[in-house]
């Protein structure tokens, strides 16, 4: 008896075989058309992706499903239907190369163009201060200063930057030792200022959510730095620049920054696979904050070579001419000292000229 | 010669326990300025922390700091300090009772409350999906009708709500029914949208962090559902509710919804024990979004038996007149049926009257 | 010419949704072959699942695919295939009720039986330690007396137990009081002993990945606690169960005690929602550690009523006569009195009768 | 009124400054006493950390409190100084240079050193498998051959290994070829196999909190490769190495492999802060898995130059001559084709001399 239930598995085993088959040259099928219809939304330029045409498939589905499947297996098997398919359209894309963005002042981030490295301190909070660390930053060689003047901070009690006075003071500074400058907008309002006196806007990682604000971005077209939320997936990423990207401004600059996890040895989790992973899911430049995710100052030359092995394109750094006086993130600002020595491991990697 | 080396070792310990014990007096000493600190600063109506005096202190115990400690050890020990001493100030906070939120109409949540439910759909979509699932929640005995207008989805391609259109459906309906009205604001413009068609203001998670939008909403007097952002502490939470506070507006509920980990069988991991710690460590209102926590249906009811015994103040569900054919989030949303069953473990509760 | 692109978008669509319906039905029809398949392994009692089935049918799949789908595209979305017909496979098994375990005593787990609950020590630490603590446990009226003698801890200079003279104590103490005793085993060797002397096998988080001495358990017949690894999903922690049942033991208690996340207000995380799931999801009786979950005293009570609220079978906690004094986790071990108000609530819950 | 309460408040705060700076010598000079300890105890070659005199401390800490601090608060905050002060006891250990270890063979790993590269299939399946894999491997100059018999898989019904017939085959092949062998044991039983055919000895993630299999490796003398667990902290892994080496087997290797997150585009997250991180808080050498870390392919490349940047001391991966008709982790094992591309870059890293 047993050997005829053997029998019967195998013959039931055999028409599985079978059904798959037909399956799979079902699912190729249905590539081949999602194809086409890629290469006609390009002549439309309409976007790729359309998760309300997903949903009315599914209910199409739904209504047609007889079982054993329930209605959520069937909607989950087509998820991951929906999902290859799109790759399948965005693969055709690799025929667009990757993007090479004009900052200004000559300077080129991107495809065919060596690392560059953004520095300055956490937050502008004064004339002098701003001046003496701009200095030192541009003596090694630095071309883009950074520096907060709206502070995104845990606390309401912490100091929360200088507003429109420090983007005023930013942009003389960069000016004055011509370098490009980089500050953070916080709301719709104060981008418009960050606009005015920056080169470039950086989105931080708090915002990568707040889509209204990423949607203005979208509306200008000056180059905007999309920092990695501590908790969002690269998916998550990819999408909230598609709502930049959307508006009309592909001057985007992706920005992993760490993660959070249950490792508490940093302040995040450098998710160092994200950089090869988004440079190939996207066109965008991707550079690093090593300050915001080691969290500490005694792994960040061991951190740089890291990065510029994997293949970045740009290293984002904190440093203060006092670190021990900064009104924000003391701890991981590097000092002038510090900083020489960083970037002379900077200087030397881009002599090796690989 | 290892015998003079243990009575060495011993007479070290025994310095070590004498040196342990002035430290722990010095810290209590310490903790009754703080406590003195914290009543003077009481009558002044002044917040009670105050990170750039941490900031101050420490400046001064790196100037004073000899060694062996590094000044990066001290400053991590004294933030223990600093964190526990905390905890000193806001324990005298016990004195002010829980708090009794008005939200209108007679309703009120919080102390000695009976727990309220929230319900309606993820978003309004249409008069007619807003009429008809407004009339079966209002059957079960709700009060307060959601809907959300303005939707943050994460991407840029989803149904992003009806907007300002969408908030006077939900005033309409809601009223039609007698209820209260409670959606979504997403940037500082359509915050004043909220607040002029809705009796509750809800921030989302993913703009927990959205520090100038708190501020805003800090300068209101309504009613305010904050919720907790998927990768957000218990603390963070507070700190963003401080941002509220600090304006003047204390009606804020928090709301657990869920955070985000590596177990994928839920949406999201509901942190059932942030709820008793949020009411120990506040005395806000604590609810909980059952809907986007789980993220799935099917154990909607045991859940909602669960937070009912943790003591929750109030609970949020999405439900539709037709889950299938929502605009975002069908999956999650309770059918008018689904529903119905889970008022009815709702009321059995509160029959038991514990 | 948009038009006619459009009319051609349309018609793609059209064709998309045609082979779509393709598929379902041909995924239906393989479901319904599965099923048969599922019942002609009940006849001959094999196992379920074959991964290795699995790897056959993906390298046929391999060989016959002509694209534009990869391989690996095809096997990620067969992978979904393969997972929904498992559950189609185990929903059959709805009909096998589900278990209601023996454990000696008269006192059963499970089905139609009432929550129960185990406490005691975390170590057996002295026999006067023990009588003292079983004194005063078993004075409220629980029945089964836990005791740790082999206890894995991350330092290797923390007590790591008394080993089999612990257990030995452990045995004369339920012994005394009328208890039925649960003590882990953490090695194939010390397995014995603990089957020797306890009327109940636990089987710690950190092994649940130690699958050659859960197959050690499956060989005996004796109950056993399953505790979930702090970074196990569900699923995992379901195939580690499969480890046991397969060496015939299905007296398999699975035990949610918290799974490790950032927030660090606990010492883990508490995953409620894993208790509704593990419930659907197998027939194996659920029960929470309340201790290492929180790994706090303070919110004991009210997760309790949590845990009885979402339908646990059992709960476990740690209780010593003297935390102050504990040689392992004092901070989360009960007192006399805090562990005498937790078992009023217990009580009267059960007196509740629902 | 208001003024008399700032001066008020000014002369606590003073108070405030003049208590902290008596903590803060006081806890100098605590230190001073550690230190002395620490040198002492290194003449009697006994351990540094012990818990239970941090355990002893607190009951004295707890007697002598008369608050406002809290007993747990006083805990809470020795736990820090416990912490830091343990760190001036190991940086005296920086004079002890880093591990230099003998694999045999002529091999070092470590202090000085090259980076090594280990490579080999995942499992050892078959000898014509083995054979050719070897063949291949040895080929491009790696002189470590790896290869699993003993796996620990999560499914009971997924491939479990060759056993001690693949541990004879790996030995087997690596001699052939002029190679040390590598694989894993899973228990305090099939470890004396493991040693008997094999130069070095796995312990995998799965098995890093076994604390008895460690225990047991600790009493060989044979070089060992410890596996980071998915969730295991930084700390946690020390803790692990110290269970091997206070049995006297320094031979220690420790193993980065990527930690489990909410990221999913890779099998884990490489945590690549955790090697500089590790080479300053031990003397043990570092390597990095990273066929388990990616879980994909076609980012190795990248990732290579990532940890040989951060200066690994050596490099585990998987290849397989047939990976798609592998029977284990086939998606993450290099055909021959990318394992020669792969080693190209590897050597041309070393050719540069850094």
């Amino acid at each position: 008896m047993g050997f005829n239930i053997l029998a019967e598995l195998e013959r039931l085993r055999t028409e599985i075989d079978e059904i798959s088959i037909k399956i799979l040259n079902l699912l190729n099928k249905r590539a081949e058309v999602v194809k086409k219809i890629g290469l006609e939304k390009e002549k439309l330029g309409i976007e790729i992706s359309n998760p309300l045409r997903e949903e009315t498939l599914n209910s199409i589905l739904c209504k047609n499903n007889k079982g054993p499947f329930s209605n959520e297996a069937i909607k989950r098997i087509f998820k991951t239907i929906y999902d290859e398919s799109k790759d399948i359209q965005i693969n055709k894309d690799n025929n667009i190369s990757n993007l090479k963005i004009d900052l200004g002042n000559g300077i080129f981030i991107g495809k065919d163009c060596l690392p560059i490295m953004i520095a300055g301190p956490c937050s502008v909070e004064s004339e002098e201060q701003l001046d003496k660390t701009a200095s030192f930053v541009h003596e090694t060689g630095v071309k883009i200063l950074r520096g907060g003047a709206y502070k995104p901070r845990t606390s309401p009690y912490s100091f929360q930057g200088l507003g429109e006075k420090g983007l005023i003071l930013l942009n003389k500074y960069a000016k004055k030792y011509g370098m490009l400058s980089v500050s953070e907008a916080t709301t719709i309002e104060n981008l418009k200022f960050v606009e005015k006196y920056c080169d470039i806007i950086q989105i931080g990682a708090r915002n990568m959510y707040s889509y209204p604000l990423l949607e203005a971005v979208g509306q200008l077209r000056k180059p905007v730095i999309l920092k990695r939320h501590f908790s969002a997936t690269i998916k998550e990423l990819l999408l909230s620049a598609e709502y930049i990207r959307k508006g009309g401004n592909k001057n985007i600059i992706l920005c992993e920054r760490g993660i959070r996890t249950f490792e508490t040895s940093t302040r995040n989790t450098l998710d160092i696979s994200s950089i090869p992973i988004l440079k190939k899911e996207s066109y965008y430049p991707v550079i690093v904050d090593l300050s915001h995710s080691a969290g500490r100052k005694d792994i960040l030359n061991s951190l740089l070579l890291a990065v510029l092995g994997v293949g970045v394109d740009g290293i984002m750094v904190e440093t203060h001419i006092n670190p021990d006086e900064a009104l924000s993130d003391g701890n991981q600002q590097m000092n002038r000292d510090e900083f020489f020595d960083f970037m002379k491991i900077f200087q030397k990697f881009l002599d090796l000229g690989i």
